[in-house]
């Protein structure tokens, strides 16, 4: 899940447009209070641009456990892993922190036309998703559009699946589908939803991600079929057929089990107590490796932290890198980073999470207050050799979100190219194959550079 | 499967290359003697390019019956369909030519890594694998990148499964390990072969296609796995860890079942015993719609007797369509139209198979003698509008290999993009949606217009 969605509907609309609107003036290109950021920055830049050794974990990490789904045996493995990995970087107070998380098993799950001809439906069952009885349920299906569209077919709906076969636009304009389609199917007697994937047409790419049912209502099987299918079956009831379809998933809900949020930190020079908070999650869908979503996002924040250990740098105030877990399906890491920091959430003075693949053309996307947003703009001309000086309005994340509202922290998002994030987001394809070595360096220099000049500098960030 | 591969290795290349050496002269522009054919090829370029009918018969073909695996319900009843398509269109001696083709059925099947932690293989049972054991067999992976590699580990093959992972450069280089990897592997005791896809790398696609068994060895099962799985297995071992794979396979031949080549014609107004004959197959693999491969190749040559039927042309000699059935695992469709026309293929004057897409950029393909290609060139000339009027080496087709050569009848064949068809190739995203109208369109004017002239003129094209 991208940050820009969850969160900065909820936390940073206000404040980022107010931000961009009364500061509109560029930065200085070379701010003279930086001036003495500036040695290390490049040393930064130079390190992280200098070898692939981001990359390099990243592929151990997404090769070696494979998805790390909420509750899994890999996800399990990979915290140890990740522990014992900073622990050698020489990061400290490094542990895992403990999070109980919901442990949701996809099981056995196909999709197949039964009418016309038989044929295979490439699908993908929605996280969350309850099981159709034991041998799957068919039922002739209902192709719609829009939500409107399902109102205004209300009386066509018992009995029948129904297909949300809305074009993809923008991720946040086409989830609702994915989230409560199947929720406002239920509520008129569908037996089963199926979403047109969330994400533009693929190779036949189903998009797995969460349902969420909600209250009272009779929760009904929901998955996820490619666009292409989409697009075959609602070919074939405009020209006037039936279309049926038998819809079979085992996914079960198990109890909850014990996950962990990895946690690591460079302890501040004279204020430790001040933390400046860099992170991703840990988990992913449990179809590809979770390279983009959101393995890169922990190992650039990570490698930051490890790139001024390694250089012997160590800031004013702490960094704190957090892996956190069980964002896809419940941020109960999330949830439970905030809660037992909350005594010392305005010791946040400034989070910045990694969610949205490093993707070029990238970006850097902020949260806060018009004086920090001053400041932070500043420290951007410093990215201008990585092409990132520029920062957008929107930051945030789904996992640092709890803990910056509860310290009123300004916050941050590494944004990669939505386009290139979106078509393999949450599907089989979201491995490493995608990811460019020297795409991960660059973003691991950019958070590393404003996570420096933010933990150092003598004032803490405004909020 | 495309013709380039099978067929023109057998038939072709000896002459096709002969053709290109002796005639390097650039065709007239503007030769006199086609100045009788140029008013009805300019109308079958505007009919055929003026609205979308065949990709709207593409679409209706492959969302209808989706794949047509030889030997399946959906090819039969889109052998049906067509017979009933053809006779509506005008066709003439529409007919089902019987033919018993293999049954084979791929049922459920899986591969996952169980050692590191468990995780999913995007995997596709190659066709005509047998089983594996009920409830899968599982082994240690040996990774060997080429034939030669597993000969130089011969001693570590017994108890194992090879996988070939040789990186996809072009079909005919690395077909081989799909065809024949199996086989190797079994020679030296391995229990399974799984082979990196034979395409480029996709959204984490395998690539079906046949495996070849051949005598005297014992089968071991035989499955495609994604470009992504490969090398992530690849880069396990070759950090030094050990990787096990389990591999389910339900596969299993039946008795063969009957079929049919669809054949239709415009029969000669002067020489109805001599033969333009045009085609492409009918089956598919069973994973896609077979879209590209090769229903566009049915409806586009189809498509050249409709518009010719449309448009009340009738050529001095037949044109006949023939729609061949199982080409992908059996080539029997082919087989028995050579044999059923044995006694007339020496009426083939002209055959021209379409078998390869109709990505653009496209083209012609020749293989025949030297007088031959002359003539070809300069009707190619007509095709200028279409961007198609050069004609490159290497005609023919798995289809029409068979009657062409015992009829020794120059052949062509329709060539799509290589890039963008062996992305697809063979996969499940073998779809409609890969094809634009104007492709579709401007492939059946080439081939209308090519064979209408080759139908018309007065003299039989050479030999």
């Amino acid at each position: 899940m991208p940050p820009v969605v969850r969160t900065v509907l909820v936390l940073a609309c206000a404040c980022a447009l107010l931000a961009t609107s009364v500061h509109t003036q560029a930065p200085a290109s070379r701010p003279v209070w930086l001036e003495p950021y500036r040695e290390v920055a490049a040393r930064l830049v130079q390190a992280a641009t200098g070898d692939q050794f981001a990359w390099r974990r990243l592929a151990e990490l997404t090769d070696t456990f494979g998805h790390r789904l909420g509750g899994s045996e890999n996800l399990d493995r990979a915290v140890v892993w990740a522990v014992e990995a900073m622990r050698r970087d020489g990061l400290e107070n490094v542990r895992a922190e403990e999070v109980m998380v919901p442990r949701w098993v996809r099981g056995r799950e196909s999709a197949e036309i039964t009418v016309p001809p038989k044929h295979s439906i490439a699908m993908l069952g929605l996280g969350g998703s309850i099981a159709t009885p034991p041998g799957g349920l068919e039922a002739e299906v209902v192709v719609v559009n829009a939500f409107e569209e399902l109102r205004s077919r209300a009386a066509d709906i018992r009995g029948r699946i129904v297909l949300f076969n809305a074009p993809f636009t923008t991720y946040s304009d086409t989830v609702a589908y994915r989230t409560g389609g199947a929720r406002a199917a239920s509520q008129l007697g569908a037996v089963a939803a199926l979403i047109r994937g969330v994400g533009p047409t693929g190779l036949r790419t189903p998009h797995t991600g969460s349902v969420q049912y909600g209250q009272g209502i009779s929760p009904i099987p929901a998955a996820s079929i490619s666009a292409e299918d989409a697009d075959r079956i609602a070919r074939l009831t405009s020209r006037g057929g039936r279309v049926r379809v038998r819809l079979t998933m085992e996914a079960r809900a198990d109890p909850d089990v014990l996950s962990a949020n990895v946690v690591g930190e460079l302890r501040g020079r004279e204020r430790p107590e001040e933390i400046v908070l860099l992170g991703g999650h840990f988990d992913s869908w449990d179809v590809g490796t979770g390279a983009s979503d959101d393995a890169v996002g922990c190992i650039i924040t990570w490698e930051a932290a490890r790139l001024m250990a390694r250089l012997g740098i160590r800031p004013r105030r702490t960094v704190r890198i957090v892996l956190f877990t069980n964002e896809e399906n419940g941020l109960r890491g999330a949830t439970a980073y905030a809660a037992k920091h909350a005594a010392h959430a305005g010791n946040h003075v400034f989070a910045l999470e990694a969610d949205s693949g490093v993707f070029e053309p990238a970006s850097l996307g902020f949260s806060g207050s018009a004086a920090a947003r001053n400041i932070v703009r500043d420290i951007g001309t410093l990215l201008a050799p990585l092409g990132l000086s520029e920062i957008v309005a929107g930051g945030g994340g789904a996992d640092i979100g709890p803990i910056a509202q509860a310290g009123n922290a300004p916050m941050m998002a590494y944004l990669g190219n939505p386009g290139r994030y979106f078509a393999i987001h949450h599907t089989p394809a979201d491995t490493i194959e995608r990811i460019a070595p020297e795409e991960v360096s660059k973003a691991a220099a950019a958070i590393a550079v404003m996570a420096y000049v933010i933990a150092e500098m003598p004032e803490r960030l405004p909020r």
